[in-house]
């Protein structure tokens, strides 16, 4: 698998900083180094750091400080030097075109994780976990991120696989006996087997819409008529931690959407201005016009004044509710302005009471919407897919064990079966990458920035 | 001058790549560090990389690449840790606050070089050239920051300077013994030295003017008549090497310039637009409306219509250079349109012919340009002066050499002449950090980007 040319790439941002670091892996790493180090880098032991030189021509370019890693003990498994150059760009694009004269190639977006995948240093979803972790913007984005570059469920799903190709291959094995009506493969051991696989899918499955949700920001949709205090309410979520969103540079907001980090969980909170238009609370609270905007919301928060009559509402939630059940939205009913209620008044339990205006129960409402993500299809643990690809191969598999059950409980002959637990092998293993193609790969890698 | 606290910062830029690097300097460095990597790293050998994983709290940040430097042996002298993690806001700004909760304190800008600079690992003139070689966006002015921050006349420098701690002493000497009339110090050598002293001061002072083009890049007024072809001329210009300009992110282009780098030098093309306006050929070559633009140029190019007779073109110029010559500004006629001439038409030897239509004569015209910056004031060799601070110290330092040189001509009694020389002394040694205020390090430093 090993590649046999040399990859180089600024590993750092683009921009002004006190260093830019050149990362490069491959065999040719230390000679194309020495050309403008000298030879002595090519002596230098692993994992140890030294001061030189770099010269183009006659000429020094920078003093860099050299950190010298060998193959196998590196990030890609290959030899690897990263050469800490002061950051300036003029120094940086002057090294990495000298490199290039000197043999290197230009890395690939994600051609060094490629490499660590192919050399076997990490699996594809661990790879793939790389990604999200550069992108992580959030506490619970990291966090999954980081567990499934740790080895998430690579683990248990490497695990099962192994099990599920020992009766496959049982299974195969009993068609070269065919005439013998033999059964090396335990039909009830394997029924257990699949369900137990089946489980487990299940569950990776359920967990995509909160893993979803963590990675592009949970969605939220606030409605209400226009004097119900939107715009207060959602100010005062935007405020809760405005500040770690806005001092993250390139975050991309999308226009008319507003973006907070709460408690360690970004929101997207929707925009659903388009309700205003009528005064028929039904109407207006937009359960017909604005359901298609509130389809995507992971949480829609009904607000009301709480002067108001419960039971209209009551009635226009439980509409509501029927209406989004296809997509499990969780809806909310919040009672605001309660400033101008006495202090006793007791509310129905699925209402959360607020005063948007003094800040009262705004603290609860956040505890209710976590909560409510928190046991929104996620399961337990941190067992959670955050990747589309994953997803796509889960019920993929699913699908073929299903296919697998049937064929087990028809009776059916033993090559149909082998044929369907195949399938389902195949999906599973290309989550983990034992099963790859050069399409899946470059589909992956790509989306990588260059210089990982 | 060892500090006692340990200094954080991010060091490489902000924004998304594949790693970010942050770096800690001071005592606490490898305690801080341990908090949070586990307490072996205060056991990793100097020069070592490790790889690590970075903790706060229970939770697992990131997996990290720690680069161990001991003091004295790094960058600033004192125990240097750097720490490579996954490029992610999220993650370096966790880190960062995770560090600073374990009792590091963020570094001020230019705080590393600062520390370096006290611990005698560089002078100061070499420190200010780390921050110009950072930003140092073309040839030119990498090669000068680099020749200045690998010692460049700090050597000459030091060695004049202690010649004349020399004799300042020898005179301070004679005060112990002024009944006994006595001369420790020979005048004749004494006013040889602070002739060469003087003679080195000024080639340094006469550099600035070139060392300032470069570093600011080198300012070009291109004036002539509203048809003389000045847009097309400096789209061409503009051309010659733009790419180089324009894939450097973060490049600020001021809205009424043009910059350019031609053959590794940066110029930056002033706006004589308000010249258009009248038709006499004097008056519209603006040497009274624009002068005060044209007097800030390096470089003015005088463009004219090659079929136009060349005597009226001159007196304009004779007019011009005499405006100009307290600046210096060189002024090259430039003769345009040759396409609409025969090819053998004769031209004076002080005029450039080119065709900026077709491109003829654009090749010698940047020759032109260059060999006559490199002749302004410039000198030969590398020892040019890029920083103000310097000149003005050089400056200071000419200035009491010559009230010595007249104390010492004029028979003046010891102790003035000896505070002359202690004065000159005193602006020489600001120059490398010898004598250096608060205030001065401050002002030196905080122009620095934080994490160098």
């Amino acid at each position: 698998m090993s590649a046999n040319d040399t990859i180089v790439a600024l590993s750092t941002p683009q921009g002004v900083g006190a260093i830019g670091v050149i990362r490069l892996s491959g065999p040719e790493a230390f000679s194309v180094v020495a050309e403008h180090l000298g030879a002595w880098i090519t002596e230098a032991e692993a994992n140890t750091v030294h001061f030189g030189r770099f010269t183009t021509g006659d000429k020094v370019l920078d003093e860099v400080v050299a950190t010298v890693f060998r193959a196998p003990r590196s990030y890609t498994g290959e030899d690897v030097i990263e050469l800490s150059f002061h950051g300036s760009h003029f120094i940086l694009n002057e090294a990495l075109s000298a490199l290039l004269t000197s043999g290197a190639r230009l890395a690939n977006p994600g051609e060094f994780t490629q490499r660590a995948f192919l050399n076997g240093k990490l699996d594809l979803s661990q790879a793939e976990a790389v990604a999200d972790l550069i992108a992580s913007e959030s506490e619970a984005e990291h966090r999954l991120a980081m567990h499934q570059m740790r080895g998430g469920f690579s683990k248990e799903i490497a695990q099962l696989r192994e099990e599920l190709i020992h009766f496959a291959s049982l299974i195969e094995l009993e068609l070269d006996f065919s005439e013998e009506d033999v059964e090396f493969a335990n039909r009830d051991e394997l029924v257990e087997l699949v369900r137990t696989i089946q489980g487990f899918v299940q569950r990776l499955i359920d967990s995509f819409r909160f893993g979803n949700a963590i990675k592009q920001g949970v969605p939220v949709a606030i409605i209400g008529k226009p004097n119900a205090g939107k715009s207060t309410l959602l100010n005062h979520l935007l405020n809760e931690d405005r500040a770690i969103v806005s001092d993250i540079p390139g975050t991309t907001r999308d226009a008319i959407e507003d973006i907070a980090v709460i408690e360690g969980i970004r929101f997207r909170f929707i925009d659903t201005a388009g309700i205003r238009e009528t005064e028929d609370i039904i109407e207006s609270m937009g359960v017909k016009k604005s359901l298609e905007k509130m389809k995507s919301a992971s949480v829609v928060l009904y607000l009301f004044d709480a002067v108001e009559p419960w039971d209209i509402h009551q009635k226009s939630i439980v509409g509501l509710i029927e209406e989004l059940d296809q997509t499990q939205a969780e809806v909310i009913p919040v009672a605001n302005k309660t400033d101008l209620l006495a202090a006793d008044t007791s509310f129905h339990e699925a209402v959360v009471p607020i005063s948007a205006k003094s800040g009262v129960g705004i603290e609860a409402l956040i505890q209710t919407i976590l909560s409510r993500i928190n046991t929104t299809g996620a399961g337990r643990g941190d067992v959670v897919v955050t990747n589309a690809r994953h997803l796509h191969a889960l019920k993929a598999t699913d699908e073929a064990l299903k296919q697998s059950l049937h064929a087990i409980e028809s009776g059916l002959s033993g090559d149909l079966i082998a044929a369907d637990i195949r399938e389902a092998l195949h999906h599973l293993g290309s989550i983990t990458g034992d099963i790859t193609t050069d399409d899946l790969l470059g589909n992956i890698f790509g989306k990588f920035c260059i210089g990982k």
